[in-house]
């Protein structure tokens, strides 16, 4: 049977990787890396990075340019049509490149659970392989994500004792302030965070830029002080490399 | 300045284990673990074989007797209670086992920053050290967690498209069924997965037990077809090992 690794690398740091992932960076015959653009250079470069460090046999890799996503039809409609490209090239790749009973591995940023498509993305390409093409197998390899990384660079907990947390969007904190004593938002291009601000939010916020990279970035305390620092922070640390990954984790009960 | 590692451990399998983590194991000159009762005689010994595993020069461990906690005092008075009791046997051990410079660790089950108390008793401890003894930092090695541990055993993404998560307890989920698209539920004793079926929530559920160990067992399907299933698996497991940590993730919109 086929097998497809989707193996979670962690935000970067080689050393962040598990035993597992090392081990699975070793069985594959063929990494799959999909071109995106925005800081996709250096992230590409970083999953290079990861193999040339742990990898003990030559590889061999095939990138694909990763379709655009249409700015014209509306959110959902634009997500689904992304959607659907990447299935027919995950197929491609997977028909083309991984033979009857060879693996081909996808490393993924984090951990593949964590808002990321490819785990969606290879179902819908199971319904998409060549007529008569054998079956494939998905096997999954966790890796630290964000919110790990914010939680330990600042050495905290996640949750308040035996209290839930709400993982969510920048995106969504912007709509509304989420009820739960405790959230964290990740894909927040500063709107989120604004929105909280501009709320008069009491409590306490954990940001984290670059997290497990050697530019990581660090602030946090109670929001009414550190919002507006960190929002400069932001801007200015976005502005000298040309992209910016950041989460925080926001706390109501301290 | 002496420092305390808490390096989480993930699930009990030694390659589950991150890079960043053996680094740590190989730092530190002693070794803390809390004897917990139930469960624990087989967690220590699942920590010893990672250090058996991992760690290159012979190791010194210190073994505390971790306090009970009152069962007559409310939940919030009997778990604060628990806590400063354990703070104390903390500044005890880290006043006592480390020297000036040195480095001491705890194994922490999963990842420090969800649902473990380490993290939040070594503070309340740095207020309880020897009157002069020198300050202590704490580092933080995340760990692979329960969430990433069930998602990638069922080779599942934990949120949908863009959609929040909550990440929260069985009890919770026994008062009040979350509103959150998708949730997780930890520490559940099967009372937050039975309030779930008599309320005919209709969603499908990812269930798995003792994940990354050889006694893994998964379940998944529509609640209403696989709930009592989980349940009766879960006492039957429990019955035989004397002890279950299970986890579950539920999804409205599938
Ligand atoms: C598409 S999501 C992928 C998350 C990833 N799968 C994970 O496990 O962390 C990208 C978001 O993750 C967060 N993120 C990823 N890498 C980060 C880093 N190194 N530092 C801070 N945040 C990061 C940011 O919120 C970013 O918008
Ligand atoms: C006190 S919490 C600790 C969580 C841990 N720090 C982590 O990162 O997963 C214990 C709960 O974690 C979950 N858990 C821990 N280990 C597990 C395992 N091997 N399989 C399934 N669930 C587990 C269960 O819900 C259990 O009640």
């Amino acid at each position: 049977m086929r097998r497809v690794l989707v193996i979670g690398i962690g935000m970067g740091d080689p050393a962040a990787l598990t035993l597992r992932a090392v081990e699975a960076i070793n069985r594959a015959d063929v990494f799959f890396f999909l071109d995106k653009g925005e800081a996709a250079a250096e992230l590409i470069e970083l999953r290079e990075a990861i193999l040339r460090t742990h990898r003990r046999a030559p590889w061999r890799s095939v990138t694909a340019a990763s379709p655009k996503r249409s700015a014209e039809s509306g959110y959902r409609a634009g997500v689904e049509a992304w959607h659907a490209a990447r299935a027919e090239i995950f197929a491609r790749l997977i028909d083309e490149e991984i033979a009857p009973d060879g693996v081909g591995a996808f490393l993924v940023w984090g951990d593949p659970m964590l808002y990321d498509s490819t785990l969606r993305v290879l179902d819908t390409a199971r319904s998409v392989t060549a007529p008569g093409a054998p079956p494939f197998e998905v096997e999954v390899v966790p890796g630290i994500c964000a919110i790990q990384a914010l939680c330990a660079a600042h050495a905290i907990p996640l949750n308040g004792i035996g209290e839930p947390v709400e993982v969510t969007t920048g995106r969504r904190v912007a709509g509304a302030t989420p009820e739960a004593p405790a959230f964290v938002a990740l894909l927040d291009d500063g709107t989120g965070l604004r929105a909280l601000i501009e709320r008069g939010w009491a409590g306490r916020v954990w940001w984290g830029a670059y997290l497990g990279t050697p530019d990581e970035v660090l602030l946090a305390g109670p929001l009414a002080e550190v919002g507006e620092a960190i929002l400069a922070r932001r801007a200015e640390v976005r502005a000298r490399k040309g992209w910016v990954m950041d989460v925080w984790l926001a706390r109501a009960d301290v």
